[in-house]
């Protein structure tokens, strides 16, 4: 076989501007590794089956949960276990997030409706 | 329940200094979050079911593979699949390297031997 392809993530990044439309970059194990573009605020909603890691490439994030909101610094992740209702959200302009979870991960979860986006495009 | 902690990967590195000593900052859908820091060359092995994800936080790391090498710079990832044997090395002084992969992974794969890690320490 020919090696592995390195996966740069501001390389990545620079091939889309769409809010809240994951791509997906890696497979690996039945999980895929996506890279989200955050602006604003999300939706609540929760995911039965999967947990889902969210590590902070660009800016910061401020995750929604019903207890209270956690902000999420360049450098760090944070994980939401399945069953957690949360709230994703950008801290300032644009926060840019590498996601990995389960290929079965829809990113609107239980909630759905119309901000539900399917066939992601690789990159 | 309480959220979730968020996990800041420069504070995890910092509670540590052996190479070749993965560290378990996280773990999702039966995956586990590793923090390890390279340095020098580790050896030639691969893992008959796992696949596995090297994102590089700091430095470079070079990948050897049977065909050629691959420099993976910080900001980067490489996914190297199950069955493809690999050698990783610190490209400089040191590399620090977040993995992610099944919990069932050992670190010397089928290679075995006394560079094998086992009861990993959680962070």
């Amino acid at each position: 076989m020919t090696h592995p392809e390195t996966v740069n993530l501001e390389e990545k990044f620079g091939r889309f501007t769409e809010a809240w439309s994951p791509r997906i970059v890696g497979e690996l194990n039945g999980q895929q590794v996506k890279l989200a573009r955050f602006r604003g605020e999300f939706l609540w909603h929760a995911h039965e089956h999967e947990d889902e890691l969210f590590l902070v490439v660009r800016g910061t994030m401020r995750m929604g949960f019903r207890d209270g909101d956690v902000l999420v610094r360049e450098g760090e992740f944070l994980i939401v276990p399945r069953g957690v209702e949360h709230c994703p959200a950008a801290e300032g302009d644009e926060t840019w997030v590498m996601l990995l979870e389960p290929a079965s991960t829809v990113n609107t979860g239980t909630a759905g409706g119309e901000r539900t986006v399917t066939d992601l495009e690789r990159l």
